[in-house]
């Protein structure tokens, strides 16, 4: 028989029929219960149905013949290894027969214990164990748990009966049910099966191993399995495989025991062995939360101190072998120690780059291992403050998790008020329906922002991210009412002064002040990025608005700005009026005299910002939002504004009104405004030029990049690349000196991408806006998108939010059209990325593949960004992660 | 010498150098003079110097050598061909230097008459003329004129002078003052030039000349001319030619006179010499107004008889030569005709088909030409009434012309009203800062459509133009104030119940009832339109909603439904109450409920529209529109709903408020609104199949194509595609009988182009959306465009407004693709198109040439889109418009 086509893989004594490489055929849990037989470490022995066979038995209802007599032929094997016979009154072989696909799919499949047991074998169990509580006991779960699922009679008929004996008894809990009870419900748990389908409780345990088999396989196409792989992106055709395991037990007494361990601490990356343990039960009462587990350090002394020194030492041989820091299950039976499962550990952020630092001095994995073990991702827990995971917390609502990290605040409503009370020292936290530009001092002095409304891209998500501040949006579940001073959520209100605790690397909001645990970086995390950025060919950079914003980029290891969104320079303090002066005037002078007024405020912000940045390149946005949302909108602001400019408020209205838009993201903004108001331009490249001949000037090296944004045609950024260059030449002239630059654009509109060929005549550098793009390619609105974009991912019509994950079929598709187009006319064409996907690892994979220059992100993803490129680096040279084979 | 580098080109006496064929070297003008030459017509002799000089004497300053000498021998000829000589005290040749590209460009370059006046030869035209006034007024022209134009002074410091003459004569004329004041201007005009240049007034002829044609060409560059240039996407180096022409006089008695004449109504197409003459004038007497011409008829009796039978004679001789009907200057002097001029004349819709059709049937043209001659949009006149363009007008406004022809009514400015006013017979005009929605039954009232915002796609535009009514959009300069009952515009104020007339095809709002005029169809029509169908390869279809513009669709010529907008049957009478419910609705049996009585009606509609297209196929749109566009917004109508539907008003409020979107372009809507509430599609499909089999039981032939709007995805349209073939059998199961239907996709969201492929597996057929796939690839709001769209457009950054005529090169380029795409994975695919560019010619020509299927657009323009898609056939099969190059 050809290998392939066996069904049946035995493992235990010492060997095994597979390994940990046949993780598709054995499933997770197989796998590793083969390689640990392989290893020579303790497992019960047993055997595993080929997950292949599942979807096969799905849809044939039937099982191939040579299945059992392989099966037979395992059991017997089972049957000498165990030294425990099937049916055997005095001495019964007892199996669990678990379910185990290739992919983990925690408690959605089915699993049936203590399989094996009849009037006949429970004598046998109540013989060894001299117990005959857990004897019944036992006996009792599995005919439940075999009416439930083999049978398919649900839970409900046999607790219902049960909840009646434990009323008559007056007691709690199962077991405290006397053993004749136990006994008793046994036989009324067969009437049952016999009354609902007319079918005996099987007394043969070779009929209950195959009912078993059959219904685990089957479990694979439950409804919430179904999901879960839907949801997962788990293909439907995998199947499970199902493991048939000699029961150990760890409730045999004071010497017996279980637990869950971890090779090292996945909270810290310290290397020491920890978990959880619990003597003389099973894993179920761990579960069940009856009695509480106590560290696994506490065996080290003691009777058990041999139980120890064989775990840690299976431990060790685990993670050497595995490479990889293990998660363990296992369950000592009279001093004997048995692995039950070896799986990769879950870890922090913080863990994983401790240990991939330890194992490299360790001389487990090489460097280029530990670059590529650390999800880039999880490094955004490194920096941020958390909920600590073992503090209790009331849930108020959920959102999105759209900058991570943890604070705690008084709730405010109002951006003024957050000022006021952050001022006076308080922490506070900024409650809106959505944010405008408006609450921008509002979002800078809150701790955290919360909104109801918006997406992973709204402007709260992506100030709030800038900023490395704690930030949960779309909230949906919250109707804000600022007036009042309160929020609803979910039946609750919640009330200006309250405190509360935002997680925004979880999305959730809760009651009251949650106990915060602040992560510490170090050397390890300083030695992987260092490997990281040796590795790497993408350059990094930040996106900053301030000085204080570029050296934080800098801090985090960014090699310029790749976006500095000039606007945000127009809202604080004295700008805001020139701002509205600029807009409220009738013509073309009064503009350029309201101009005047912003441009030594402009041009001092840019030396800020190069001064910080020299001598790296730094990327300067010209003005991009419409000009509305520079002016209030409710009758009353506008009334004060008007008096304040003495200006008629009829007119002011009248203003207001004429430039509200239907749909502002597609409206006047950009380098429309730019086209229409050339003087607004002017007044920024004069800025900047002169800032940059400042700066020069005091011997500081500058690198000057002039970006048109919202171009849709060759023609705008002509316009306005002939306004820069000229009054670059003014100002050159004017200085006696001149400063390196380029004038590029945004490529964030498909018809930029689509003709980008002609683009590249005029632009020395791209940079692709993908938030902008990712809008218009999906005709998807960021600040709407929340009412069915999650919908779409929770029901799997979209793997990832596109705001989140760059979407490379489509958005994707055409950077890499506008790239090939870009270069065919402009061979050493600078191409960067600067919306929110330059720092989330895939799309920064994507866009090394792409051939671009450098992603630029928020300052906090930096990190994340070099050791994604250096991760896509690696991948393109074939370096693949050697890790073994992870079950 | 080689022909290429001959700079002149000499006319007159029965011969010329040139032809009509070198209007790229000749320019118009001078392309027509030879041509008119060569044909034996009587033109005054002169010559033309090549437009290929014009360039690059502006780039070097200087003339070549040769040309001299050519110019030289060429005024030689001249001289001998007019029997006078340049400088001759007694019989003196004078000349007109004017310009003429190979483009008209009326008015924007220079012209200097009467050149060779001297103090001398003025001699020679006083005693030819025995006129002394005019023989002086001549001179003083051309001095003032060649200070203006040579010197470039100006016309001011002339001017000034002008009018103290005539202050200190109090007359109001120039012509009024006595010819020794005129002699006297000339003396002082000359120390005018002499003053301010340094350089005394040439009194040599041929100084004169080369004087001249240097400002001709360098009037080139003038600001005007290039901005006109620009404007109209006219090459900037294609140049000027000069014309040197000797002088004819129409003002030496009553035997001599000048006019214009066009060789058929050019307003009706009549075949019918026609034109305007005056007696004893020069043509800028014609232009200042000073007198008022007569009809070109009135010659044929009298004196004159003879000139016309000359005239008409000419005029047949022309227009069987260029096959065309020809717009002609002529001049007459004493009883001998002169031509100074011929070229295509313009002509209305009207007048283009009756022409084309004549003209075959006198075997000058084509079948083939004739349906090449006749411009597509044209069309559009034909079926609209006019304002007449005789009758005195009041502007108070322009705007967008978004939908044709001319309407009279009172002003009202909300829908309900206007409902009331129609029923009660009035005519109305609804004017609206935006229509929404909520307006259709308003607009269907009214007799036109004004609003101020919004571009040529904008809600107001495309319901007006789908119903053939007249729409004006855009009125940037109007400020609407529904409350007050009154709008402002350009400082006049017109309230409610005022008169106003809307011209939907210029886009003038006009105060009063202007004279409108109804253009009549005829035989001539439909013979054009039959030899159009026989050549055209692309369908036609008609987007309509109702039975009515389905049957108007099939009067123009449609051959199916290509788009029926399922919400405008959602908000009529009941059923906006239903759809309301709906919406408000707390969950899914709600909304079922709601639906349910939806149903019947939307059923009654579908079986309207599919016996009144029967048997073409009839395409459905399911449900597009936000939910918010079916609720009120102000607080007022959000209470009196509230009360109509038993519902707490805060409730309902905040629903409103939760519905509100950022960008509702962008939102959900389409088929998310299909994904998120299945059940809106499950009655949409439902009420579609059941209507069809009941039309099918009456024996009627049905072709139901449900269409899926807004894919982004193409699991999107996998799920929507899965309810409705459910419905579908559903209901044939029920029904007993099946129809046959096909299930398509709107192509409007970019990512739907680039990921055809895929669509089409799911897909079978495609419509491109170009209104939606134009407003997402520009990043476009077709209703915020107003803003800045015409700026566009003036100032040469855009050709043309896109979303009136496709962007081939952005749009185009997706739509390209996405055929290659979709019919790579499914080589049958249905593609056709049902944007606004259906009905739009050189878009028309563009699907044709794409490989579409078919094109849908209004009712309206089916007629032009089978005219362009006649002419894309042809021009494709190289068919060629074979009137000679014309001048």
């Amino acid at each position: 028989m050809p290998a392939l086509e066996r069904w049946v893989y035995s493992f235990g004594g010492g060997r095994a029929d597979g390994s940990a490489a046949m993780r598709d055929i054995l499933g997770g849990k197989g796998a590793g219960l083969a390689e640990m037989a392989n290893l020579g470490l303790p497992v019960p022995p047993g055997f595993t149905i080929s997950a292949k066979l599942c979807i096969a038995y799905l849809e044939h209802g039937t099982f191939p013949d040579e299945l059992r007599e392989e099966v037979d032929r395992h059991l017997k094997q089972l049957e000498r290894t165990s030294k425990k016979r099937f049916g055997d009154a005095g001495n019964p072989l007892l199996v669990s027969v678990r379910s185990g696909a290739a992919v983990s799919m925690p408690g959605m499949m089915e699993t049936i214990l203590n399989l094996g047991l009849t009037d006949e074998t429970v004598q046998g169990l109540l013989a060894g164990s001299n117990n005959p509580r857990f004897a019944y006991d036992s006996y009792r779960r599995f005919v439940q748990m075999y009416g439930d699922v083999v049978f398919d009679l649900g839970k409900g008929p046999f607790d219902e009966v049960l909840e009646e004996y434990k009323r008559r008894r007056k007691v709690e809990r199962d077991i405290d049910l006397p053993p004749d009870d136990l006994k008793a419900l046994v036989r009324e748990f067969k009437a049952i099966i016999q009354a609902k389908s007319g079918l005996p409780f099987p007394e043969d345990p070779v009929a209950q191993l195959w009912g078993a088999i059959a219904a685990v396989f089957k479990s694979w196409r439950t409804r919430r399995a179904a999901d879960y792989r839907r949801v997962n992106g788990i293909p439907d055709d995998l199947g499970t495989a199902v493991n048939v395991v000699a029961m150990v037990y760890g409730n045999m007494g004071d010497d017996s025991g279980t637990g869950v361990a971890f090779t090292r601490d996945c909270r810290s990356g310290e290397p020491d062995l920890n978990g959880d343990v619990l003597t003389n039960a099973q894993g179920e009462d761990v579960v069940s939360g009856a009695r509480t587990p106590e560290p696994i350090g506490k065996l080290k002394r003691g009777k058990l101190a041999k139980v120890y020194q064989d775990l840690e030492r299976m431990a060790a041989k685990l993670e050497r072998h595995f490479r990889d820091v293990q998660d363990i299950e296992f369950t000592f039976e009279r001093g004997r120690v048995f692995m039950l499962q070896t799986r990769r550990a879950q870890r922090t952020g913080l863990a994983a780059v401790r240990i991939a630092v330890d194992m490299v001095a360790e001389g487990l994995i090489t460097e280029d291992e530990a670059v590529q073990r650390v999800p880039p991702q999880d490094l955004d827990q490194v920096f941020h403050p958390m909920v600590d995971p073992r503090s209790p917390v009331t849930l108020v609502a959920k959102g999105l998790p759209a900058s991570p990290g943890a604070a705690v605040g008084e709730v405010v409503f109002d951006a003024d008020e957050a000022e006021a009370l952050a001022k006076r020292g308080r922490n506070v936290i900024l409650v809106r329906p959505e944010t405008s530009p408006e609450d921008f001092h509002g979002i800078v002095a809150a701790r955290a922002v919360l909104t109801a409304r918006g997406g992973m891209t709204s402007h709260a998500a992506i100030v709030a991210r800038g900023m490395g501040k704690t930030c949960v949006v779309g909230a949906k579940d919250i109707e804000v009412d600022p007036q009042q001073g309160r929020f609803r959520a979910n039946g609750r209100v919640v009330k200006k002064g309250q405190v509360l605790t935002v997680d925004g690397t979880t999305g959730r909001i809760l009651l009251g002040a949650a106990k915060l645990v602040q992560p510490k970086l170090g050397a390890h995390y300083a030695k992987l990025m260092s490997w990281a950025d040796q590795r790497r060919r993408l350059g990094v950079r930040a996106n900053a608005d301030t000085p204080a914003d570029a050296k934080r980029g800098r801090a985090f290891g960014a090699e310029g700005i790749g976006l500095c969104r000039t606007e945000h320079m127009f809202f604080e303090g004295d700008r805001i009026t020139a701002m509205r002066e600029m807009i409220v005037a009738p013509d073309e002078a009064g503009r350029r005299r309201a101009l005047a007024q912003l441009l030594p405020m402009q041009r001092a912000d840019f030396e800020g910002l190069f001064e910080a940045m020299s001598p790296y390149p730094v990327t300067i946005r010209l003005l991009d939002p419409p000009l509305h949302e520079f002016l209030p909108h409710t009758r009353e602001e506008v009334a004060t504004l008007a008096r304040a400019m003495k200006l008629p408020a009829v007119r002011l209205e009248r203003l207001v009104a004429s430039l509200v838009e239907a749909n502002p993201m597609l409206g006047h903004r950009g380098c429309r405004l730019g086209i229409t108001y050339p003087e607004i331009t002017e007044m920024q490249a004069r800025a900047i030029f002169e800032a940059a001949c400042r700066v020069v000037s005091r011997g500081q090296k500058v690198t000057v990049e002039v970006m048109i944004p919202l171009v849709a045609l060759v023609e705008e950024l002509r316009r306005q690349t002939e306004i820069v260059r000229r009054v670059a030449r003014e100002v050159f002239q004017a200085e006696g000196r001149a400063v390196p630059y380029l004038v590029g654009t945004m490529i964030e509109l498909p018809r930029a991408a689509l003709t980008a060929d002609e683009i590249a005549r005029d632009a020395e550098f791209f940079s692709f806006g993908t938030n902008d793009l990712t809008q218009t390619t999906f005709g998807l609105s960021r600040d709407d998108a929340g009412r069915f974009l999650p919908f779409y991912v929770e029901h799997g019509i979209l793997k990832d939010d596109p705001f989140q994950v760059l979407d490379q079929e489509g958005v994707g598709k055409l950077m890499t059209l506008a790239v090939r187009l870009g270069r065919s006319t402009r061979s050493d064409l600078k191409i960067g990325i600067c919306g929110e996907h330059g720092g989330e690892p895939a799309s920064v994979k994507f866009c090394h593949h792409a051939g671009m220059n450098y992603v630029s992100c928020s300052p906090f993803r930096v990190p994340i960004a070099r050791l994604a490129a250096a991760q896509a680096a690696l991948e393109e040279q074939g370096v693949i992660n050697r890790t073994r084979a992870t079950v």
